[in-house]
This record gives C-alpha cells, structure tokens and sequence, in this order.
C-alpha cells in the first residue's frame, strides 16, 4: 500500500485489497465500488459521491482494461494520470481507497488485445454484446463483463456504481449481476454534462480539437430534441431518430449510428413501448469516437 | 427451506441459502462447497468427508445443470434422486445442508440446451474447453464454468471440493478460479473406485447392462499399466497409450480417445515431462458414455 499526502490509501495488489476488505467486513462496514479507467473527472467523482451517500467506504478502482480495446485502438493512448486522479478522489473528502492493480495482477496469465489469441477464463453476456457498440468493438463487452467479475470477486462490494453514460454497459453489468448471481446491488447515476453546452463529461473528450470540441454539443441538442418530440406524443422512430440526425447534420458530424433501442434487449424498436427505450448514438471527430445517449419515458 | 427426519436442512432458493449463510458469517463458520448432479454414490460422499475435514459446514449443492448437456445428451433421463442423496448425506454424520434449486433459480431467464440458441450471461475458460472431452461435448465446460460460477456466488465458500475423476472439469475450474480471482481454495480429492475391479465410481453406472459392468474395468486395467510402464521408466506417449488401448482391446471397448496430456494446458505430449502429465481416456458402452484417468508424475 502507499499513501499520498491526502491520505487516500492506494493498493496495487489483490492481497492488499483484500485484506483491507476483510478489515472492514470484521468493523461491519459496506463497501461501494466505482470501477474506473482513470482520467477522472466530474462524472467520475458524481459516481463517487452517490457510493459515499450509501455506503460506509468507497473503493474507486482505476484500471485501463486491456481486453476492452481492440488491437487498432486507444490502449496506449488512453490517458492516465493516477497522480491526479489521487488528487481529485482526495479533494472529495469521501471516505474512500484506489485500488490501482497492474495488469499482471488482473491478468496473472497475461492479456492480449487480438481477441482471436485471448486465452484464459471469460465472462460474455450474449445477446447484448453484438448490438450497438459491439456492432463496431465486438471484444469489448466481453472484455467489460470479464473485468468487472474480476473486480467484484477482489472487492466484494454491497453495492456497485456505473454512469449512464455508457448505456449499453450499464444493461449488460444489470445483466451479468442478474444472470450470475452477483450478491451486489447495482446503481446507476445519470450522465454528467458540459453545465453550458451539455457535453457528456468523458475522458475521451481530452482529445478533441478546439474545432471539435465545439461541434460535439450537436449530438446532445439533438438527444434532447428527440426527448421533447415524445414529450409531445411521438413516439416514432424515424421521427425521434431523425431529430437527432438533422441536429447532427447541421455540424456535419460523422455518424456511425443512431439508435432507438429496448431497454432490456437493447433490439431496436420501431417506436417507444410504455416501457421505454434507449436513444442512442456513438459519432466520430477525427480519430475520437464519442458516445451519448438519453432514455426516453424511463428511468434505471 | 424444507428438512428431513435426520434433519439435514434442504434449502431450495438461492434466498433462503444466502440467509443460512449471512447466518454462518456472523457465527465465524467457514463454509465448504461440495457442487453435485445427485445421484450421490461414495465418490460424492468422499468430497462431503473432505470438505467436513476442512470447514465448520458444507453445502452439498444438487443440481442437474440443463448447460452441459447438448440437445442429444441424456438430460431427461439423467438420475435424480434427491430423497435418497439427502438420506445418504444425513447418514455422513457430517455438518451439511443440501441446495436443490429449481432450474428458474438458477437461471431466471431461463436456459436451453441448444447452444447456438443461448441468451444470457457464461462463463468460458478459453483453450481449456475445446480438447478431450470438449471435443466430443464442445458446449461442456461453457456450462460447468458458468453454473460453477453461480454457485460460488451464491454459497461463498471459502473450499470447494471437486472429483479428480472429471479431471479435465479440475482443470477447468482451477484456471476459473485463478483466473476471475474467485477468492476460493480448491481442494481435488482423489478418484473412488469399485473395491474389487477398480471401476471408477459414476452415476452414469447405473446405466450399464451386467455384461457391460463386466467389461468397464479393462479400461482402468491399462490406466494402472500404463503407470507401472512409467514407474519402470517409461515416459512415451505411444507406449503409455497402447498399454490402455491393449487392455480396452481385450474386452472389445468402444474408446473415443485415450490421450497424454499436459495437467496446465491439457496439450497433448509425446513423453511424460518431469511436471507429469494426465492420462485419460474415454469410451462408449451402448448408450452409455464413461471417463476415466490416472495422474502420472504429479499429484493435484
């Protein structure tokens, strides 16, 4: 363990981790989990917040997961910066530790990025993993469902938090919980946004130009047209659909998918049923994909 | 929870389990996991006897697991006993209490033989699963790791005891375990056998015709010869297999595979490295499937 001058404590290894869990299993205290890529910002430290409002202590962990990039994308790229990410958890004043594992902890039999080569034990929530998302990063639920098993069999925590943001993860961990098991509650926090253009707040954001950076709103205006078309009464695809488009044509931004999708399957819908849908949309600026999404007549 | 005349506890919810549980936590007890399909013979009841050596309690966990079995296979027909597995666990004497879940319990959204038809969350140990009996059954070990895993989640035990008779199955979970950092110690405890012939002890026995049960042993025969070749300093693949193959052939077996293989990656090897190997083979009797195996040169 090592500690900052903050006194968060910081674990790297699983042992260490779980000691300390067994420490606060014998005080009866609850443990939340925050699983993190790192990069922290405001949408991180909301999720952070919501654990420290249920639970006794918060376990932020921050790990950039190998099987969850494909070998074409960011991984050595992504950016980390757990010095700062310390900081920031530490300024919350939550009553919280970082687990920050190396990968050999993760993976003790080593991880490789080329999913045909991946061998070892792997979690997979078929049905939801191929659509959207897995539509254009096949591993990457596979890799996400793997890693969050992981951690929740190192941390044990009572409850665990995920932001909305990622919606497709957020129904495939409601899922992997249901379908295996897990004894954890799962809570989902809404995305946090730019407070002036309504940007959701993503580590991935650091890469955009000034240029993009000011285009990227357009997805969301369009977002929040299509959510008061149906508070108007329409519940149509194309209708919904299209009013995102048309804002995201107006900044010229490349599409890869817009999407009216179930809640629960995450199949697409022709328009809103009483239970719901998810309005979803993942676009490319330049070598950055963004994602973003709001959900239309429910609530997780 | 339901409970017999010899009060061993039946429960049959994964609530009603995990309550017991939480019960055991508080108490301090330690808790062992013997996971079975019923049909209980001395092979199970030498892991209950393991597990009553190492833990406080164990949880004897029946349950016919509709994932590992394909669409062919002998699921409606397989044994099940229960009344008669519960009467033979309270005779053990030992600190036990059975969860007999219902197929819904287990999987709530339900589950169906056919593999290509599978929705819902499996775990897979990848390069474990395809070889030996994978070959044959290749939706095997998707289903034993994914049921595995669930029952780990419910019990929480701190051992789990498995047959070295499905040896390939240790093999598997060894890898689920270290691999998802199951906080859980294994425990393999050795193959119980026929006192007068050596037939390795299975619930699919009671399907052997007399003459059938006559002929089984030959095949256990060449597994001993092959060792006795190996204590006089033979280590070749061809000769320890043929020495199986030439007892099996005495009796006319149908075999399906007789292989040397690696105990960590289950490859196959052309001689005996000093790490020791798996010998294992299987064979048809009609209708009826049968496994066996000796470890050469190396104890689990």
């Amino acid at each position: 363990m090592s500690s900052n001058a903050d006194t968060v404590p910081v674990f790297h290894t699983v042992s260490e981790l779980r000691s300390w869990r067994s420490d606060q299993r014998k005080q009866g205290k609850t443990v939340g989990l925050v699983p993190t890529m790192g990069a922290l910002h405001n949408g991180h430290l909301t999720l952070v917040s919501a654990a420290q409002q249920s639970c006794d202590t918060t376990v932020v962990s921050i790990f950039v997961n190998p099987a969850q990039f494909a070998p074409h994308e960011d991984l050595d790229q992504y950016p980390r910066t757990l010095p700062q990410d310390i900081q920031k958890i530490a300024e919350t004043q939550a009553n919280c530790v970082v687990f920050a594992p190396l990968v050999s902890e993760m993976y003790p039999n080593g991880i490789t990025t080329d999913r045909s080569k991946q061998k070892g034990t792997f979690v997979e929530v078929l049905g939801l993993s191929e659509m959207l998302e897995g539509g254009s990063r096949p591993h990457f639920f596979r890799g996400v469902a793997t890693v969050v098993s992981k951690l929740f069999h190192i941390v044990m925590p009572e409850m665990a938090f995920f932001g909305q943001k990622d919606v497709q993860q957020c129904c495939v961990i409601k899922n992997l919980v249901a379908d295996l098991l897990f004894p954890i509650k799962l809570n989902i926090v809404p995305t946090v946004r730019d407070p002036v253009d309504g940007l959701a707040l993503s580590s991935r954001n650091v890469y955009l130009t000034e240029e993009q950076r000011a285009k990227a709103p357009a997805l969301y205006r369009g977002l929040c047209a299509a959510q008061k078309l149906y508070s108007q009464g329409i519940t149509g695809r194309e209708e919904l659909i299209g009013a995102v488009a048309a804002e995201a044509a107006q900044e010229n931004l490349d599409i890869e998918y817009i999407c009216l999708s179930s809640p629960d399957t995450l199949e697409e819908l022709d328009s809103v049923p009483s239970s719901g849908a998810i309005l979803s949309s993942a676009w490319r600026m330049g070598k950055t994909r963004l994602i973003d999404n709001v959900l239309i007549g429910f609530e997780f």
